[in-house]
């Protein structure tokens, strides 16, 4: 999927976010700033600003996870928006009404905003295609495509607590073959100047020629988490294991699964991070993700503040200092 | 199921939505005339009213029906509402509650508005029956008796884009038999002082005596749409296919699908209508429902708006010249 | 379950509300009071206060179950929080995810209060035990133990009807065993000084030892409702009947189910009570649930009023008095 800059209007505005890919440094860098403001706001007394009063955002998930809806919930509710969840696996699409249908159906309903969720790559990007002007979309993960308010609640939280992206060595680690998680987080770091991103994975969770995505390609865990500051670890769908990608369960742990001993391997001060919902004793040890490195649960408190930022830049064109002064 | 008058309070106002039929002309053209007031609200940039502010507007589907429920969510809170979705096919009904145990058991928490989708006829005509003063009810679509909000936003949809009823000949082409719009759509034409209302369908799918509700019945659907200003399309459940009552997909489209070739025997401005979601190549060709004639995606935002002036009238009892005002 | 005072903060504030076991009298009458404040409002026009504004209330519903869902969704919405509804056995859970880990994300998102249900005795508990300061749980029930919301509003109920508890006799009768509602009233009933306390069921039914609960058993209910001001009756699961706890659905009708000719033996001004939703014809005749002594709807209306006492009490610190005015 090229990108054509169908992510920004006429002026030059983000009026999308369906990927990172081909987006310029400087909008990755606003949209952190403007997060920066509306994290302070949930720990406020009363953790709502009224910049999307009267705004409608439709969850729209094909494909259906409480929890990333959830994020996105709170977020715009937030923000004062309504909001109405629509899972259209379960409804009109069961009675043969096309995608496209169905977003100009809501869209007709002067909705503002839809949040897509779809086990298709590109499903955001082609309704993006269709909708009339006032009508923007979050790509909320489009198969094995990408995943890019992940990427960026995951960039916030980099930035937080390992300060600039240019000294820092990433490693990325499970099946970044299938994962869009995977595929924006390295487009987002390196187009932050991250020092190093590497991958780790057996070689059947790799992409063939992943070096051309600007990351190295490590097949040894200890060898890949070498005084890295930073890893990235990736849910592990446990129907891979069906197949014959992964041997079993407890080689795969022994392997690639996070534990003290490897990630002793890493700089002291490692950042662990997970995007959830962990597989614990899978690819990651209690130990390690409740332990003093880890990142994962800030990752969620910044979740939010990161989707308001996003939402309030593409639908209010808030620039990063308004919205500090807005709560 | 005889009209009593259950709609009306001994006031004479409106208190419940559940049947055209007996709804006098005078009461048709007041909603109309107030969901005029509400169109302008969806294009302006803060689309809420704080009519029906601290009322509870519960969505209750006993027959799911996510679009239809969506329509009714986002009306309900641009008016500022609070609104619970109930879908007690899944709860206490499947608990051995009767229907009337669920409704009082709601009613008891002060809610004010039930909206209620139910696959019997005349469900939300008991219901009404049975409820205490202060509660009102819409019926969303009950068996094969009545939707009459889809009626009154189709009417609404007909006045904006060819004006006084009189002079209109209207079509209705499809499955009159088991249609729940055609049979409010019918009511409403003739109770508006249609010029000519129609009726297009196989023999096997037009009640018997049809004629008494004051159409004309085709079979032959060229000889019905000639010269005709308005094609009101219906869905097709494909679930009549497996009965004996159609031959094939492909024989129903030849006769009854909405073609631009058939289209051309109706005036050359006829507008077309479909209540959604569409199949389209079964009951109309996408070149039609997508054409410079079709209606269909105005009729979406037209029915917003006639929702909030339902919901407006029978709760307030805003006349149409003070929810002018209201916005 | 031993109560270790997690319910309440190291100032002696109520935080949790998990269980009636152990709580000091004056709290139950401290929740009873600011409910009084809040019927008033049920009634008015506008039916919202703004005491739990920009909070967010999570209905955590691992065990699903519309009516009560819906109780606290019009409780939190009536208190102007944001709702979210989650129920994770459908999600999360099912990916593997624990109990606390979805529990722990939640919180990230900095949210307020946890309306828990769960199959599981002790889940709320367990819950409570793991959540940072900042974060309230409320029981919704959990397995067998407790459902002390329900009790709560039973108790208001009785106090409104009948004055104080030193004077009454009390039956509850069905289920006894397998009863959380039960449970809880018993600890509320015991509590608050209830003349009698009594317990009526067949022996199969009954926990073994009840008497140290400090109730009077019975296994004939003409014997158990003699003279008694309030009879609560329990819900029966139809799945007992399957297993050998009680022979026929007709006879336990028979031995067990409410009729006016039992009711006779209590007091003629007895109110008849039942938490929903009901069994007709199994453990109670429609002649009594609808009769004049019933007020199992007032019990409905009040669950709404004391659900809000007791989200407002936990979470903004308000005492009665003070409840009184807010609104």
């Amino acid at each position: 999927m090229k990108q054509d800059g169908r992510q920004f209007d006429s002026h030059g505005r983000l009026r999308h976010f369906l990927t990172i890919e081909g987006l310029p440094r400087q909008t990755i860098l606003d949209i952190l700033d403007t997060a920066e403001s509306f994290i302070a706001m949930g720990e406020r007394e009363i953790k709502k600003v009224p910049l999307l009063r009267g705004k409608t955002v439709v969850n729209l998930f094909f494909e259906s996870s409480t929890r990333t809806r959830t994020t996105f919930e709170i977020a715009a509710k937030r923000l004062s928006a309504d909001v109405i969840n629509i899972n259209p696996s379960l409804s009109s699409t069961a009675k043969g009404e096309t995608l496209l249908d169905t977003v100009r159906n809501l869209e007709a309903m002067h909705t503002d905003l839809f949040v897509v969720r779809h086990a298709s790559s590109g499903a955001a990007y082609l309704i993006a295609g269709h909708v009339s002007e006032h009508v923007h979309i979050i790509n909320a993960g489009d198969g094995r495509h990408a995943h890019p308010t992940q990427a960026m609640l995951d960039m916030f939280t980099i930035r937080r607590h390992k300060g600039p992206f240019e000294n820092l060595r990433v490693a990325i680690v499970g099946d970044v073959l299938h994962s869009r998680v995977a595929r924006s987080e390295i487009h987002a770091l390196t187009t932050l100047g991250a020092a190093e991103v590497r991958v780790i994975a057996p070689k059947t969770l790799l992409p063939t020629a992943v070096e051309k995505l600007g990351v190295h390609p490590f097949t040894d865990m200890r060898a890949g988490l070498a005084d890295v500051d930073v890893i990235m670890m990736l849910r592990l769908q446990r129907e891979r294991m069906t197949g014959a990608l992964i041997p079993s369960e407890q080689e795969y742990f022994n392997l690639y699964g996070l534990t003290a001993e490897k990630r002793a391997y890493a700089k002291p001060d490692v950042i662990v991070m997970h995007p959830g919902p962990m597989n614990r004793g899978l690819e990651i040890d209690s130990a390690v993700a409740d332990g003093p490195n880890s990142v994962i649960l800030p990752q969620v408190t910044n979740g939010i503040a990161v989707r308001m930022a996003i939402m309030a830049l593409i639908m209010g064109g808030t620039p990063a200092a308004e919205a500090r002064r807005a709560p």
